[in-house]
């Protein structure tokens, strides 16, 4: 194997935030896919692999969007941005607990932009072994409204991407949500 | 992890043979997507994973439809056929080979028909981990003439699909060649 076994195989995963209404931190795709990482690429040898977190929060100005109007001072602005950043530094918390636990190495990122965008453009700079990136597996209908992260990283990122789909028995009510 | 680390991890090949003359048995992409599965996936913890190969063959009545015409008795049809069978097995020895050398658990098939669709098949047959498969990174331009195994399992194998593009510095004077 050419000498590379000394030097671990680097997983970036892309996670992000649950859409659910009362359910905190990591939604369930993401989560599907560390725990799929975890139990199929890493089953015992954890010294050989570094996982590199990914989280992606679109800015404040991007989901202003999606609003049609909104009354705001520039201290709600501030309080904003802070909560969503902390709100994603919570999120990066725990997976890094996690593998903490089982003493896995990893580093994690906070990035703000277009998911999609950002994730090939932090694997052209971080150059992972792979991606691992969790879909909710939608159908074509379903699709037209989201988008999806992963078929775009599937085509644009410059290395080997793995999706894992969320199982059907763990798609909450409104299969859109995650 | 769930008591899930004395099972094996199934990693499905699909793996085929060159296009280039005089460039006898794997393909280029084939073996690429086998030696990355070798550096990055089982790096040296060799008995929590097992390989399990899958060339497809078109069968001999697909192929000749790319022929205008073809005079052949029954004697050189059976021979023709015998000898498709013998590369097949020759192909997959080599994977075997390499497996045995390095004390990975493998399994290897030999199947005919439309590759894609077989191996979506035996991936639901044989419910794979997941799935590696070589690409030769082909353009637009040049797939529409060529088709593209890897898009299609994506796409609709019933296992998360990796997909290993075989490097730039490889590819052959025809790029549609592997």
């Amino acid at each position: 194997m050419d000498g590379v076994e000394s030097e671990p195989t680097r997983i970036m995963l892309g996670v992000n935030e649950s859409s659910i209404k009362g359910y905190p931190h990591a939604s369930i795709s993401s989560r599907g896919a560390f725990e799929w990482t975890l139990q199929k690429i890493v089953p015992s040898n954890f010294s050989h692999f570094k996982l590199l977190f990914l989280h992606v929060q679109v800015p404040l100005s991007l989901s202003l969007d999606l609003l049609d109007s909104i009354y705001a001072s520039p201290e709600d602005f501030q309080a904003m941005k802070n909560r969503d950043k902390a709100r994603g530094l919570h999120l990066l918390e725990y997976f890094v607990g996690r593998c903490e636990e089982i003493v896995v190495s990893c580093e994690a990122w906070l990035k703000k932009g277009d998911p999609k965008e950002v994730i090939c453009h932090e694997v052209t700079r971080v150059h992972p072994d792979f991606l691992v990136v969790g879909s909710r597996g939608l159908g074509p209908f379903q699709k037209v409204f989201v988008g999806t992260v992963s078929e775009f990283c599937a085509k644009h990122a410059e290395c080997p991407v793995i999706t894992i789909k969320r199982k059907a028995d763990q798609a909450p009510q409104d299969p859109v949500d995650d």
